[in-house]
């Protein structure tokens, strides 16, 4: 497969997000003796497509710290983060959580098929996720992968952030508690996607070192982008409802530092991810491309 | 340490739940940067209690299959195949699934933290299950332990058996439909904690048949009784109501078979399950032990 132009990261998330989508058809398409329904409902959040840009992290960074084509092992740990990332949308979005009715253009899961299949269907990609892991990576690899996955999407990682982000409706954080926050609820995962990425090259201590800054700077600069949109940007743009935060009382950069601020946040966590990115070398100037389009995205 | 008299199946279930609550608890020790509250509901539903079966045939498969001490991949799967089944039974008391109030003989977790936390405390056990196995057994074992958990606890298996489960309250099943249920709700675990043991003890291939063989008939054996105490016990028994598969109208044996019939069936079960531990001659005496055990308990 011929390595798209540099700086092209629209280019590279839609080659990858094929790459993904494809191999996860591979996955539910395997699935044997599971109810039509369950089969159903995992797939429809599963398939509903978004930007996938946590898989396109794992295959650039092993991109980047293999020299050149992503191993096998790059894309079953692409596909088991895509996986957790969905599944923690579909539990996030559920009434007894944050009561959306809309992801990614169209109706959330359990508007579709039910609350208690919702749920089940959550649970259900969660374990997939290690499956794939198990089953798909190299046995030498496997327990580093799933260490790894689970440490970030764990009570101290993601779901930790989720429990912090739902006590915090209740007060105004300080900055170092919504930082915390949000290392746990987005950055964990997305500085998890990037050392899977690692991992499955078989990287030097250097560069997962590199990756892992990189990964953690991206994760802040995303969310506070996030943040942002959700005060700047219509429901059409981002396909989820808008303004949500506001409306519950979340802590975000915007409320607590303003529009502008945040921006010049953002931006400051950008150049620290690019920086941490040095020992790599033109390696990686696809994450370059990715972090820059991070930045920068209106959806 | 000594082993217990033959055939005492208490005194083994007894010793086995020590030991697999103190490795629990060292476990929930060892979490750090999580949120008390978290913590606090993920403690709250695992160290409940309850029977320890499931870790306790872990442990025992490991003992047969090896002839002796269980090894250490044995403690770690049965962690985690506890952990697994208490989120199991977290998200089933769910409003939106069973909407129970009583388990294991006090509120359901989402009665004391509410729905959104018991969802979180649920998705994170799922998760440090995984990581349990990752980080405590040996590098060589982890993938196939993480392959053999995630396909019975997953759509194939346990997750899959919830949603025929719920499906079929709207109709009445088949015999058939109603062991295929069965085998993936409650089946698939407990013969995957048969097969976790003998796969930590590196057993031959014809020692993991034998415990599969005798997981699949004592699950079934398992599920039959525990319809039948839903019928005939008391909530004081139980620790949680009973009743409810006939006000839900679930699919039972007693309610398809009647009770004389269903009682029938599960010694007829039992049997085949003694039967399959035939080529592991004594000492899967434990194992019998516990078999009769499952068949005669009153709660």
């Amino acid at each position: 497969m011929p390595r798209p132009p540099l700086q092209d990261a629209p280019g590279l998330l839609k080659r990858d997000a094929e790459l993904v989508t494809l191999a996860l058809d591979g996955v539910l398409n395997r699935l044997e003796g599971v109810p039509a329904k369950l089969v159903e409902s995992i797939r429809y959040s599963v398939m509903a497509g978004g930007k996938r840009l946590r898989p396109t992290l794992v295959l650039e960074c092993a991109r980047a710290c293999a020299g050149g084509t992503a191993p096998p092992a790059a894309l079953a740990a692409a596909c088991a983060i895509e996986l957790i990332h969905t599944f923690s949308l579909v539990h996030d979005d559920l009434p007894a959580m944050d009561n959306d009715d809309l992801r990614r253009g169209v109706p959330t899961n359990h508007k579709v098929f039910g609350e208690a299949m919702a749920i089940l269907a959550g649970d259900a990609m969660v374990i997939m996720a290690f499956r794939v892991l198990a089953t798909q990576a190299p046995e030498d690899l496997a327990a580093a992968l799933v260490k790894e996955l689970a440490k970030a999407s764990g009570p101290s990682g993601m779901i930790g952030g989720q429990v912090l982000d739902m006590e915090g409706e209740k007060r105004t954080l300080s900055m170092d508690e919504l930082k915390n926050l949000h290392g746990k609820k987005t950055g964990a995962l997305i500085t998890a996607a990037c050392r899977l990425g690692a991992i499955s090259a078989k990287a030097s201590m250097q560069m997962l070192e590199a990756v892992s800054g990189y990964g953690q700077h991206l994760g802040l600069a995303f969310q506070i982008v996030d943040d942002l949109l959700d005060v700047t940007a219509s429901p059409q743009q981002l396909g989820k409802s808008t303004g949500k935060d506001q409306s519950k009382g979340k802590n975000t950069y915007p409320a607590l530092m303003g529009i502008d601020r945040s921006r010049s946040e953002a931006e400051k966590q950008y150049e620290q991810a690019i920086r941490a990115l040095e020992p790599l070398g033109n390696r990686a100037d696809g994450l370059r491309a990715l972090a820059r389009f991070v930045v920068d995205r209106k959806n």
